[in-house]
């Protein structure tokens, strides 16, 4: 490409400064260096962790950074080192690394990778290093991505590449909340065929949670959420009974166990909240009910009483649902090539990169559950 | 026997009310009913849950009531229906009852039993019934069992048949404390050969689950407790480390990691203590770390981060060391016999009944931590 090597002046949306509106302005990305790769972004999606860091963790260290994470993109040009990728590939970059280097990625226990964290500050969650600059400033890359930009510079540890056939305006969407939610189900709480699952939280992540209990084969699948508008995507995706807390007047894990027989098998928390990861947990069976949390939050601590591990609960955590992160992605596009996921049902709006606040706007206002929109530029 | 049908008279250690010492009595205890057998109490232990109940949690349905949970002893005689023991057996009573006809007996991912918490007010840990009574008035079975008393009357469904040759005096433990910690180990956390293991808590639970992780083949086990006295005998039972959390300055979770490059890849918390459940949970290696609680409190809640679970932790608890409560203790009174299992080490004050009280304040000087004293009748 005539751009190679050069640094490339493009439109992007900025975080100067934590719980205000971005800004589109013109930046500098850099050309990419060893082991990195440079591309277009064609699609990317507004995710609730983008929202969780202009709004509510807000860490000092954190701005101004270019915000998005969910994406997927054409390689532009490529660093030194990089042999896996040439420009013109079409590729999904990830927040998590995976090196395959590393004692975490030789370990079939584990999607962590040794090198995530040392890309990516977890106190702040953004990047140690950034390929941008505006008005003379360093911007940081949150996630180590920064997909609401029209070019961005990842190292190849955290970018998957995908089938050339993928429509990169569906598939951006794998990047993120696909994975996690629907890899949370099906390999973090393993869910078994013939059990009965509990979904808390019906955003983007929640519904792939209950299309990966669908997958697995789950026979009953609870969707729970405080919007009743919820409902209808919920069912369309695999769940088979939608509760709304709002409409009981004892604890939504009372209402579950009396709905199950003592609770639900599993049951995944896809909202962030400790309270909600509490009642999840409190909703699972006694002897053998597995919880898994997928929502994040740094803000505050979750408590449980102890006897409710003692009687056979186990709790676990999800990261990108517990795929390793490039193969994950790479699979699970092709899980949608051959008509075995379903993706266009969670693409809610279609905006461009200047309705960026507009997006996010909306997101707010489904409250604290995710809401998907897409970007297409 | 010539007592069979009859109301026996024997002496047993009532706790007339909580946090006072116990007072040894005559007691009236009635013939089996419908399923139930009574025996003579051979050898009893005592638990730190005795304690608990004594002087913690005190519950104001708790009491009157006879302790005493560890046991073994012989059949005296049997109620109706009750055709697996007779006279003469030697038995183990165990806490947790296997009906073996219900959804928790019939499933292979847990060894808790529906009928259990029916047996046991699980607020109070008493039996619901009881065929103790003394100067007239009812008193309550502690942990559906009573074994600091001479005679006791239990529910088939929580009492093991045992081999013939068992030396109860040193069998008795098998009835809980070695189970609770050997069975967190292999069964619980299921620890993998090579690995590294923590164990909180050098008490008899915790010195079981130093066995445990020995025989599961962990490669490292590391011992902590603030008491340094307890170091020799958990290198005894296998510990490769003694940790005193009072001669570093730093979290003993830190003290941990930077021991074994990041974290052990089990704990197990054999406290009760909330704090040092926490310290055991976040002690494990993000990625694949499994942590289980053994300890028992029921007053006060656990906290953690939820992003400790997101990471890759897993986090568990273990009753009874999930054995299913006969066949457990059927199968490792036979590991003692075949010496592949210690007990001997276990025990370090032979005392009567009438000693009751010294025993207890034996086992509460010794701090937060488990110490073990068995009667010998």
């Amino acid at each position: 490409m005539a751009t190679a090597g050069k640094v490339i002046k493009c439109k992007a949306a900025v975080a100067w400064e934590p719980n205000k509106p971005l800004v589109i302005e013109e930046v500098e990305v850099a050309p990419p260096q060893a082991n990195e790769i440079r591309f277009k972004v064609v699609a990317t999606a507004v995710c609730h962790s983008d929202l969780y860091h202009l709004f509510e963790s807000m860490p000092k260290d954190g701005f101004p950074a270019v915000l998005g994470h969910e994406a997927a993109g054409i390689v532009e040009s490529v660093g030194p080192g990089v042999t896996e990728f040439q420009p013109g590939d079409k590729v999904i970059p990830i927040f998590l690394s995976q090196c395959k280097e590393c004692r975490f990625c030789k370990s079939p226990k584990t999607n962590q990778c040794d090198l995530a964290w040392k890309r990516i500050n977890p106190e702040a969650l953004v990047g140690a290093e950034s390929r941008f600059t505006c008005k003379g400033k360093k911007v940081l890359q949150f996630a180590g991505t920064s997909t609401f930009s029209e070019y961005t510079v990842i190292n190849q540890i955290a970018v998957a590449k995908i089938d050339p056939a993928a429509p990169l305006e569906k598939v951006c969407l794998i990047g993120c909340g696909i994975c996690t939610g629907y890899g949370a189900a099906v390999n973090t709480a393993k869910v078994e065929p013939g059990s009965t699952c509990a979904v808390f939280g019906l955003g983007a992540v929640g519904l792939a949670a209950v299309m990966g209990c669908k997958a697995a084969g789950a026979k009953r699948i609870i969707a729970v959420d405080l919007n009743p508008d919820k409902a209808e995507k919920a069912k369309v995706l695999g769940a088979t009974d939608f509760v709304n807390p709002k409409d009981h007047n004892k604890p939504i894990h009372e209402v579950l166990a009396g709905m199950t027989n003592g609770g639900v098998d599993y049951s995944v928390e896809c909202v962030g909240n400790v309270e909600v990861m509490r009642s999840a947990f409190e909703s699972c069976m006694p002897a053998w009910g597995v919880s898994v949390i997928v929502g994040w939050t740094e803000l505050n601590d979750v408590a449980i009483r102890p006897t409710h591990l003692i009687s056979g609960r186990t709790w676990k955590g999800s990261l990108f649902g517990g795929f390793k992160s490039k193969d994950g992605v790479t699979k699970m596009v092709k899980a949608y090539l051959d008509k075995k996921l379903q993706l266009d049902e969670f693409i809610t709006h279609n905006m461009t990169l200047d309705q960026v606040n507009d997006a996010i706007e909306l997101m707010k206002h489904s409250k604290w559950y995710h809401f998907l929109v897409l970007f297409i530029y």
